[in-house]
């Protein structure tokens, strides 16, 4: 069987999350939900599926201290800091490379950072399908979430017939992948039954991806091989990464390579899962009173319900008499925004940001 | 011409102030509008008016150090604290003997502590009136204030026909006094334009009322001498209150003598006046945004409207997408509260004297 890699793309800015979430400190690093902040819950969940010196973390250096702290059970050197942001694509890409010189025989995953799966078994098991899967032929794998709703904040994989049977599960050729849809559409994607959520989740060989990149994006490959030829030359990668990396293209994984590849295939999920986009879908992961309300720490809600409210220890933050609101208190920083305004956030991060003297709060 | 006093009541609670009042700091002690705590502003508004070491200060044990350091003005032995709470017509005698002891012939003011008058000198140009009628005959005088609006959360003064001019000004006889009324004998009380808002504020000669004392709470009177007995035999303040004080009758200065005495007149305010009962009435004395926002220190409102926010400097206290929020956030504890709910405040602060985690924030 060949080597197993998986690869956490661990770059979000996660100013919806603010005050708890900062540039230095975004969503990933947090404990937003459970105890652990959610890239080590990310890395935890793969605890029996590969070895961690098999796990990779792609972030940026500005956050690359912050990233080896949350996960000392990782070798350092499989923390890679981007000196620059160059889109998913060119992740995908610096993991193709840095995999393949581990292992040019490897099959690997591309996971996000920052979701919450509580059904780690679950989970499991289908990414352990979706490794076999790409090790049985050179196919692009990628995860579809069985929708719960009709929503409009995620991109859509539309599933065609099947593929193959492997470990028993059904395996699925991808029709396409569909934007955001409106309403409308969504509703229509949800009750025909063919389509799921893409949730960025990618399962391929180091060949099966190659090839793709060569096909479809042969200028980004060609600036990759590059990097990959002064690795080879035994050069270190932080000087190497300084030098290259942001001069290759800026563009996403689907737009790249998924779009246009002829050999994807997708899974159904069969886990839990949640992106845990804004404050209000926090509360779904913690215990409501009878009125509705979250309370974490330093927190009550007196006559009012559906509130979330969030306060460490040592300072009481109360509501009284009011619906539907988040309220988030931190060292430095307290957040008052009602749930159907939770999007508005990161204009009033972009004001603070703007702002001499709250600048640093950002 | 008699020397003249004022004595300040000063013994509010203030819970509806909470997270910035507490047991040991009610609102008279706040700098809740302007930059002064409210009592020593009230203190200041009486320069000119009447010498320091003729004003006193009722106020509790509890909270005496506290007015010692906000009006350093005044001598200490000026500030009296109850040994425990008897309602105001205890205090407006414990002031009755308190001033005779200094001077028989006096006359003097009962004044809250704790509203907010920013035209002092139409303040003191009123109030000299009712001294100099005070003077004139032993009547009780109450200020009248000109009502805004209907309010259902004041008592009325009924006035009646005009009893003398004093210094220009119509000095009336007081019909009735008017517990709070409901809306809509509000709105008939306002109309007639016969009805003023009873404010508290009354001014008597130590004559008029040891008459009313003795012909209507003849057993609270003789109480009283007792204690003015022995304050004149010598004995120490602090020793006699503690003593005799908690015997006596408790009962509001309205019941015991004003609502039953015949001598009762009034006068019309000539002045500004807010008893800023709660939060939403801060917001009426500080200027507000476009939008409504009334903000203090450190604090911002991202699109919303008719928000109080007050945050101390060094931490950011931020409403995005909220609209008529009272947001208070203190050292040690915050308060998110509709301004619709004010009145609710004190719910939660009983449930917080009741929380045994809490119940220091009280």
């Amino acid at each position: 069987m060949p080597n197993r890699y998986v690869v956490i793309m661990a770059g979000g800015k996660g100013e919806r999350f603010w005050p708890q979430s900062r540039l230095k400190r975004p969503k990933q690093l947090l404990p937003i939900v459970g105890d652990a902040p959610l890239l080590t819950q990310t890395v935890t969940r793969l605890e029996g599926l590969v070895p961690a010196e098999n796990i990779l973390i792609i972030t940026n250096q500005e956050q690359q201290a912050a990233v080896e702290e949350v996960c000392p059970m990782l070798p350092k050197e499989n923390i890679i800091g981007e000196p620059v942001g160059r889109d998913t694509a060119a992740a995908v890409g610096l993991a193709m490379v840095l995999v393949a010189q581990r292992d040019p025989q490897a099959t690997f995953a591309m996971l996000p950072a920052d979701h919450v799966i509580h059904d780690a078994e679950g989970f499991q098991g289908i990414l352990g399908t979706a490794f076999a899967a790409a090790e049985k032929e050179p196919v692009l794998v990628t995860i579809g979430i069985k929708p719960e709703f009709a929503a409009t904040g995620y991109g859509y994989i539309h599933r065609g017939d099947e593929w193959a049977n492997v470990d028993g599960r059904s395996v699925y050729q991808v029709k396409a992948f569909k934007e955001k849809p409106d309403a409308e559409t969504a509703a229509r994607y949800v009750e025909s039954g063919e389509y799921y959520w893409n949730a960025g989740m990618f399962i391929w060989s180091v060949a099966a991806i190659d090839a793709a990149f060569t096909e479809f994006v042969p200028e980004l490959y060609a600036a990759l091989e590059k990097i990959a030829v002064a690795l080879k030359a035994g050069e270190n990668l932080d000087a190497v990464l300084e030098a290259q990396y942001s001069s290759l293209e800026k563009i996403s994984i689907d737009y790249a390579v998924m779009e246009k590849a002829r050999n994807v295939v997708t899974m159904e999920s069969a886990f839990d899962w949640d992106d845990v986009g804004a404050w209000p879908a926090v509360a779904r992961h913690f215990p409501a009173d009878e009125a509705g309300n979250v309370t974490r720490g330093a927190a009550m809600v007196e006559g009012g319900s559906g509130n979330i409210v969030i306060s460490p220890d040592g300072h009481l933050t109360a509501i009284v008499g009011a619906d539907d609101l988040i309220v988030v208190r931190t060292a430095d920083a307290t957040l008052v925004c009602p749930k159907s305004k939770a999007q508005d956030i990161k204009k009033l991060v972009k004001r603070i940001s703007d702002d001499e003297q709250w600048k640093t709060l950002t």
